[in-house]
């Protein structure tokens, strides 16, 4: 395996067009290609490393096992207006929602507010770096997922896992950069467990149930024990009942309202996405929510820390951070990542970038 | 005090005539004081105490002392057939959302979805009886509030009470009743953590920060201690900034998107209002909503559970068997809540129902 030193730290721009290249080389459509290394890239900058390029060798996988559908169209099942539902047939995750909120956007400014539906999309990547997509454009936006083919979280109270982890993603605009709230409803993601039982390590905190149903730290109860366990819900054995509710909520939106989930038994690598988009201007006025979110931000900044090191941040302070620090110093893949990149690289005859 | 056995079992209907008749009597329109007497009993009936009748003594003492205003309209801030936003003039709660949940079925319906924020309601009560009124109208919903004249929650890191605990409910419509999801942004409630202070008893669990921002089982430190304490985020110390993403998208909706909040610093008791209503035909149809969303119900209930003799339960469950045993045998107040009731009775000249 590559060791760091190895790793070229490169621009975003470069790493763009690289991972474009593989994308093409493998078969994309060309307009996917770029979406999916773009959004791919900028989820890197924002620091959200799991959700980055580290992915690209998974989708040029599953292309090459007949998974992901590199080239295509969407087919839109129902459209009203405000409403529509659309099925992705397996297409880039990435590029499917550049078009949802493209979209999303361009009715949310008409009607104040849009929500679509999607069912069998691919993998859509980080869910902030398409949320900030639409408060670039001023507007609010919420994102959810759940995978129908996969099972990793159980109901409360049950120890048979059922769910996905179902995040929501919900950013606004605000005069120094967006807020992007982004949260799931268990503890940890399923990316988290598969990178920690790489590594042979334990969790810090009991974030999982075995098959019994019992808290374990233990990573390999996911997906490697029989009985397999399952991760758990937020607020965990004492208030699992909270996570639990938002796990059902976002399957009712992403699978119930998109027509498509558990009920088909899917088995491919996908998902199906809950998109709401809003335009402050149709409420109150972006004035007036520039003014209470604004206060809002400034009174959780001053509120004074139970650490004094650690002074309370909104969420997305820490993406704006990385973001900054990649513009400037560029982005260094992880060695395995790096890795995994340079066998695509090679299998496809795509020049390794070296910065 | 009276003790329980003094406090009479009464029908829903005779309890819902007595309390309307206290709050005309006190000076409330009879629209809204039936609408505000029909609602708390339904929400005794579906079990949520706290939030039911025992709240009129508190509906009545501010309706005495100029706040709750038992007479008036409904101004229309703004109103775009899909978005809307209006100002409650600290009218009535429950009876401004039986206005608010009419017109955004009835815009659902139309349009897909419908989006209002209310500034300046008073207490909405309980809020999952309110999403049941969508969900017998075949739509799903979901309310959130927030009240920005209080603050008992801090920002995760901080120690310095900022938010309220923000609930949000969200409902569906299902064969048997309704799925009826009830959750907040803090661990526990302010109503739960009065009522342990009142009985002079602690918490099982540190469900709240004391003023140092140090984890507690003492609910006196919220109201009672000085540097105050706070209720806990959900996911507490370990992954409390997952209820702080709730409690700050809450903030955004309810007072960002109304208008209204916390930087015009209210003093008054009341509170603003984030409702959406859509309506599942407008997006794959009724009939696959209910197919997907039934699906993962059954799924639920067949899970094994963790510990035999309690199986897994769906949201709203423990609701209808409190409403089915409502019905059956009637409703019997706490006798605090009856003996404040029986106050209000005498002082504005109304009979107390015997049974």
């Amino acid at each position: 395996m590559t060791d760091t030193t190895s790793v070229p730290r490169l621009s975003p721009a470069t790493l763009e067009a690289f991972a474009c290249g593989l994308f093409e080389r493998a078969g994309m459509d060309a307009d996917k290609a770029a979406s999916v290394a773009r959004l791919l890239v900028q989820t890197d900058t924002l620091g959200r490393r799991t959700h980055g390029l580290a992915m690209a060798p998974l989708y040029l996988a599953d292309m090459a096992r007949g998974g992901l559908q590199g080239r295509g169209q969407i087919e839109v099942v129902s459209d009203r207006g405000v409403t529509a539902v659309w099925d992705g047939h397996y297409l880039p995750g990435l590029w499917l929602m550049e078009q949802a909120i493209a979209c999303g956007v361009e009715r949310a400014l008409q009607h104040g507010v849009a929500c679509l539906a999607i069912r069998r999309s691919h993998h859509i990547g980080s869910l902030a770096t398409l949320v900030r997509l639409a408060t670039e454009q001023g507007c609010i936006a919420w994102i959810s997922n759940s995978e129908p083919a996969a099972r990793r979280v159980a109901p409360y109270g049950g120890r048979e896992a059922l769910f996905t982890p179902n995040p929501m993603a919900f950013g606004w605009p605000a005069d120094d950069h967006p807020v992007l709230i982004d949260l799931c409803a268990s503890i940890t993601t399923t990316s988290m467990t598969r990178q920690l039982h790489a590594r042979g390590e334990q969790f810090e905190h009991p974030w999982l149930l075995d098959g019994a149903g019992r808290p374990t730290r233990d990573p390999a109860v996911l997906e490697h024990a029989e009985p397999r366990g399952s991760l758990q819900l937020v607020g965990g054995q004492d208030h699992g009942h909270k996570g639990y509710g938002l796990a059902l909520m976002i399957e009712a939106l992403s699978q119930g309202l998109s027509g498509h989930g558990r009920a088909d038994a899917p088995s491919r690598w996908g998902g199906n996405v809950w998109l709401q988009v809003m335009d402050p201007e149709a409420f109150a006025g972006a004035e007036a929510f520039a003014t209470q979110t604004g206060h809002l931000a400034a009174a959780c900044r001053a509120n004074a820390p139970v650490d004094p090191a650690r002074p309370v941040r909104l969420p997305g302070d820490a993406a704006e951070q990385h973001r900054q620090q990649a513009l400037a110093d560029g982005l260094q893949c992880s060695p395995q990542a790096w890795a995994a990149l340079g066998d695509w690289a090679q299998r496809l005859g795509v020049a390794l970038p070296t910065g």
